[in-house]
């Protein structure tokens, strides 16, 4: 399943829409063009219709958050939803401040999302409307956040995606555990912000199908996350294994994802 | 004649604005560091005399576009104008926006440009002032292109640089196509921000000669691309390719260049 | 000594708040999570106090500057004076505008410092209040600039970290020249943004010892200079020299530094 799931989105090339942060937006556009999809970058309020017009799906990332991009995201995010294309939200560090709690709050308010992808602090926060923690980390127990992660799915309709030691992937039904990853993309900035856009593209292109469509991406992530890993040699660090990261993304094919991928459903 | 621009350019170390977009900005600068150039990345429009009298050429792109940017834009443009200072402009996804499409036109309005270099799609839009495809894509045929970008060369005065399969460089009399390039080129974020930016230190170290200094340019990025190819192994992608591509500019001798260029002039 | 503050660093992972430029931001985070810290990348003013609460210091960076991130980063230094949070200044291409000048003249007025890191040509605009040279580059003898940083410690309060050959660490009573480094690293943008993101990690873990911390940060900084250019075979270029430099941040251990540290007090 995964691996057709994969076979589409690159056959489909779905041009992404990421209203991205100027710290990782780089390496969100080399990701999506490592599976073949294409990256759009654009922030202004004022194209963002236009945008929507050309475009599969947007990915929303509250990284360097300010009150401009919070515009745009409202202005992308309903033209999504007028127009039935799938809409991701990445509430990166939005523990932080009660500015990006106030912002996520907004977003989860006005516009509905088709998936929402952040870490169990991140997906705390969303729930509890409370801030949490260091920004971008976590350490909640595993089973306060899995509970988290389907009372959002409820509340919001959203699928879920909480990244973690283990990743879980869930509807309001449905909750998928993915085994896949290595510790080495936790030292990497926009390990996941990359994931939110990678799910971008799998979503865009199978988005009859968002639950499976973001468990592929997850697998994806994670076993290309172990593919980097076993390329590191003595001398590599998080530098490296940024790139081979990227480069495990542009070669995985869908049989490797088919065969590699380990997730479990609850 | 390619290699003499080249070691003209090294020699020189041209500091080279850039209002550039924040996805590629960091690719630009280090492209430009690795051919002994200089970046200055700023885009507040109340320093942009100031970074004029230091610089020796300016690079607009068009990526991540706002109404700050422009702003910047235009008073870089008209300061780089009275100065006579090399501009140069990067339509990035010129045809995405109504919003990116009316900036361009003001651009090429208000300010005279050495160069444009874009994809065959944004040249068409920018001759058009109609939008078109997929943003940063293009697909119009050969024989069109060459004369969109004729046709823009003689009524902007600008060389022309339409980066595609076949590179063409033109100005209203005479057209360069370079066979130089590798097809890994379009998967890597910024390939022709970067072209751009390259082009920027070949045109302010070499103002009297536009043409054959974008020439130059296109085809050293072109060289460089096949020399990043050839050192890919088999676990390689587009992020490794990446670091490639700006060590090979990094390395590249003006007799190499020489050697390898492979144009034509029609 | 300086294994030791190292040591400490790692094994407090102090959360840093990096008000990046976006050209370099990316690297910033990148190098905070190769040693260990965690970078936290926001500007929007509304959110400083908040991030403030959260983190153990804070890197204030001239590059692409706007008003905005004035506002924020006044906003910023004042929530870090008031808690007694370490305070970094990188005066980036001060020299190059008289709004850059400007905005640097109203942070020290305004602002207590911790570290202020620059190369001597910046340091120098900060003590004459004169724009100097090409933006981000140095060519003031080397004992006139020693002087700069001496006099500009005395002035500020702060610990002088200047970036040249060799680099100089300096209070008002005593000067550190320290010998480690490669000239590699002036091909890569952001190496200086790098160190003082380092130099941010360490003093906010050793903030009782900041001129040891600063002095450790810029060891650091070229002993993996020197570990990244002992890797370069002969394709690798500033491309993969950048890699190899955050790679060696991951990986060197603190009797490496120790042992590899190249100093002396004056």
């Amino acid at each position: 399943m995964l691996g057709e799931i994969l076979l589409r989105t690159q056959k489909q090339r779905p041009l992404v829409h990421c209203i991205a942060n100027y710290v990782t937006a780089n390496d969100c556009a080399n990701l999506l063009l490592a599976m073949n999809a294409s990256p759009v970058m654009a922030d202004e309020p004022l194209e963002m219709e236009d945008i929507n017009a050309l475009c599969s799906g947007h990915v929303l990332n509250l990284g360097t958050l300010n009150e401009a991009r919070i515009d745009a995201m409202l202005t992308a995010g309903r033209a999504a939803n007028r127009q039935g294309r799938p809409l991701i939200l990445d509430p990166v560090g939005v523990g932080a401040s009660a500015f990006r709690r106030n912002a996520a709050m907004k977003l989860l308010d006005k516009l509905s999302f088709s998936v929402i992808r952040g870490n169990a602090s991140e997906i705390e926060t969303l729930v509890s409307g409370v801030g949490s923690g260091r920004g971008v980390d976590a350490d909640l127990s595993a089973q306060t956040s899995c509970e988290n992660a389907v009372e959002l799915a409820q509340r919001s309709g959203a699928v879920i995606v909480m990244s973690g030691e283990k990743d879980v992937v869930a509807d309001g039904r449905h909750i998928y555990r993915v085994y896949n990853g290595d510790a080495m993309m936790g030292r990497v900035t926009g390990a996941g912000c990359m994931l939110s856009a990678l799910i971008g593209a799998f979503v865009s292109a199978n988005p009859e199908n968002v639950l499976e469509a973001s468990l592929a991406a997850v697998c994806m992530m994670g076993v290309c996350g172990e593919h980097a890993r076993r390329r590191m040699n003595g001398q590599d660090g998080n530098g490296s294994y940024r790139n081979y990261l990227i480069d495990a993304i542009n070669r995985l094919r869908p049989e490797e994802l088919e065969e590699e991928a380990h997730y479990e459903m609850e």
